[in-house]
């Protein structure tokens, strides 16, 4: 094993899409776990439009990433040495290992993956935060009824292709919106969805005056934006807006563009309410189970975009997120077992 | 009595605030009541913001009032004629009577008001309309608790001064925005207040960290625009968001301006929810027996500025209302009794 390792480190807060200098790719020491530590090799790194977000200075769920600091990520990997009494070296485990080829952890937040019950990379998307926050976003704010429609945006994208199957597995008609025409085929051949909207080529509004006739009961917005005002049009009575995300928005430099249509909860007596996963852990047990199963029965398709590129892809890989190029779950891979 | 009267019929749908030319003024029979009708002489009429919306085309929460119809409008009158069982010559009555000196009506939705209880105009007020959207917005969407920091804009309003006011009586720090600095003095002074914003001479984010350090647990909007957008970011962590209305933008004629600002529910894990005091008809009378409670035990004050102009001054008062010249609830004198 090398005693050096590479790592992305943030140089500057971004403008816009991130750009090369706003990275500094440096070597650094793999590190030696002190007691009660363990050292990972990371296997693989989760892409989330959410790391746009921990770029930028200023209040959010989750502090800012600093300048100088390894950039956060979500990562499953492999212990090759170990000092904590829960972890033993060939364990598999995920945790926010960040941008980096080795991890030393204090081993909180880390969990295990089990690499026979489902692919390591499924441990970042539909067992990792992913499919979680598909699940308690979709099943605690959504609270869909069977019967009901329920509509997600960035369908194609890694949380929404889980939303929208859970919402089919409940009995909900279910419809998704996404960017081209091969992802919304998709969404209908291999995820089972009732039907797709292509936002670059239709005009939402009035697709879901055809595919959501008697309006829309949850929406899962992932995207913000036009897309969101659009379907604020469209809410049935007593509607559901969940906001997990906004990717339209992240890399704006203009002003964010507030949902204009927003009278339409007071119209339809309907809420819009923000999720943020962290705040179901004491649930994620239930989640895993529940998400595992319908897995193992082949009722949900965990679909994931591998890139394997190592560690240096990383400033690339992210912005195919932003470009809209991946479909589920993008993953980096970073090494070898 | 005369056999004629006069009434404001809609001539057409305004553009921005209403002109003289939107409305037709005109001398029609008074009407005789049918078997199962009552005739009712109006006495004073309410103006509301909510009045904006209903001369708009389009699918909202009510139908529109059509071009050549009275102008919708809750009053309290007297019946000076009666053919319904449940109402008698001398009763005073409230009901959505219209912008008219009489209106013949079938009695649904006409409840008997008691001026020996409180003067008439406050059931066009606190123990009408007004009292019930501030009592079900606050209590049941904004959910506020002992302790907790209650924010509420167009204060000095008609709604405004009352959801204050049942905040304080529920132990919660209250904070009014209202326009003007005589505004706020009374929302301090006269209802007890804690603190209050003036937006058009004060920086309502500035003014919030000092008088709402600890965050806004819930914000009862009554104006949308840069107010709502202010105020979100200041919100508390699970903060309830209650769309009440949206006055700043009724007259607008750029397109409506969405709240920039909305992801802070993201972060915040906060709901806005819309709300129609109608959906509550079933618990007007548990509300009713409330606000008079308190009315009785001088716990709530509720105001009242009336324009004594009979009806030929509607299209003028009503315009008052989008001025912001009134403080408490704005009533029109029709006639006396």
């Amino acid at each position: 094993m090398s005693s050096t390792q590479h790592q992305f480190r943030l140089a500057a807060r971004p403008v816009g899409l991130p750009k090369p200098s706003d990275w500094d790719y440096v070597e650094a020491p793999v590190g030696e776990p002190g007691d009660g530590e363990l050292l990972v090799k990371v296997l693989y790194l989760s892409l989330d439009p959410a790391m746009r977000g921990w770029m930028n200075a200023g209040r959010s769920y989750i502090r800012p990433v600093e300048i100088g600091e390894v950039m956060r990520a979500v990562g499953v990997g492999r212990v090759v040495a170990s000092r904590h009494p829960d972890f033993a070296v060939g364990d598999h485990v995920s945790g926010m290992f960040g941008v980096q080829e080795y991890c030393v952890s204090d081993g909180r937040g880390v969990t295990k993956a089990d690499p026979a019950l489902a692919p390591l990379p499924v441990y970042l998307g539909t067992l990792g935060g992913t499919g979680l926050t598909a699940y308690f976003g979709l099943i605690d704010i959504g609270r869909p009824e069977a019967g009901q429609t329920v509509v997600v945006s960035g369908a194609a994208g890694a949380v929404g292709s889980v939303v929208g199957q859970i919402a089919k597995i409940l009995g909900c008609r279910v419809v998704g919106i996404a960017g081209g025409e091969r992802k919304c085929r998709m969404l209908v051949e291999e995820f089972g969805f009732d039907a797709a909207i292509d936002y670059r080529d239709q005009d939402v509004k009035k697709a879901l005056r055809e595919h959501a006739p008697d309006g829309v009961d949850v929406y899962f917005d992932n995207v913000g934006g036009d897309v969101l005002d659009a379907v604020l049009t469209r809410l049935a009575r007593g509607a559901r807006v969940v906001i997990c995300g906004a990717i339209s928005q992240y890399n704006s430099v203009e002003p964010a563009k507030g949902p204009a249509n927003y009278m339409s909860l007071l119209v339809n007596r309907a809420s819009m309410t923000g999720m943020v996963v962290f705040d179901y852990v004491d649930r994620y047990g239930e989640a895993i189970e529940q998400l595992a199963k319908w897995l193992a029965d082949g009722r949900l398709t965990s679909k994931e975009d591998i890139v394997d590129g190592g560690v240096s892809a990383f400033p690339d890989t992210l912005l195919k997120l932003f470009r809209g190029e991946n479909t589920g779950k993008l993953v980096l891979k970073v090494a070898d077992e």
